[in-house]
């Protein structure tokens, strides 16, 4: 398993961590299989969506914080940040990529984004493949 | 890993494809594993939900509609279907389900959905099995 | 695949399920591979967040509460827990988690939690370990 490394630079960010992740799946040798790519935190999460427009994922974030916004009357965590722990958990934790041909699979227009709901901050991306 | 195809018909429109991901793992012959089902989509995704009573998808189709309307003033996106990005990322694009004995093991009221939020199109969903 | 069976005790509650998942991969011998957590039902998922401050899934519940309540005019399934079902979809059926050593590898702050949403319920935790 590989433990990825980043850091964050904004409150909220969505971060691409596709090509990343697609080195970690190259350097481990397998040629089919899948990825599980995990994050090990509970403020931060893990989807996937589209690349190519960035205002589709501006407007993923902006609709999560509509949602869910940073302050309401009724959260009573001291840290101040239930928020982002509610919205890491809508997102989800981790991802499960088919690999073929040494490379992961995924959609035309998907990309695997690392949800960044309380930075900036030191990250961590664990990839961990299987197969052979 | 097989690649099946579909079309949905509706908008939106939540697909039991229980039996056709089934049928995919019987001829994958592995009798114990697991399957990831991944929806390589970013305006469909994937769940897992009761197929009983239709009313529970409706349920669901018709709150997240109201969590996320169609249009929103905030909206960037230029293809208008950011709601569709969205609810997608909500209920994720992949399961993985135990195999036992040549056959998908899910809970006695559970169903796989295919979450169609920008249709009618063709669209895809993969089925990797991995075990013996 | 070991099945644990559990109580819940409370309508809506997150209960802490690390160390039964981490007993069961521990009796699996499995020293290196995934663990796949899967909830066999439709009205209770599974969510990884903080153990520290037990405010943190309070809050969580409270405001899934918030984003779906319990009573609204548009349900029509006559079981009357549509909202469980959705909240359940929210946060998704199933978890995979590394294991290295024989232990489930989990951030700091990270712990498994079992999301009864229509308690109090007997309910199963099925756990499945694949690798060497």
């Amino acid at each position: 398993m590989e433990k990825l490394e980043m850091h964050t630079k904004a409150h909220t960010e969505f971060r691409d961590i596709t090509e990343e992740v697609q080195a970690a799946v190259g350097r481990s040798k397998v040629r089919s299989g899948t990825a599980l790519i995990f994050v090990p935190h509970t403020t931060a999460g893990l989807t996937i969506n589209e690349n190519a427009d960035p205002d589709v994922t501006g407007d993923i974030m902006a609709t999560l914080e509509r949602m869910v916004p940073w302050r309401q009357a009724h959260y009573r965590h001291n840290e101040g940040n239930s928020a982002a722990h509610i919205k890491a958990s809508m997102m989800g934790f981790s991802a499960a990529v088919p690999i073929e041909n040494g490379a992961l699979v995924l959609g035309v227009w998907q990309a695997l984004y690392f949800c960044e709901f309380d930075g900036p901050r030191t990250r961590q991306v664990w990839v961990q493949v299987s197969g052979a």
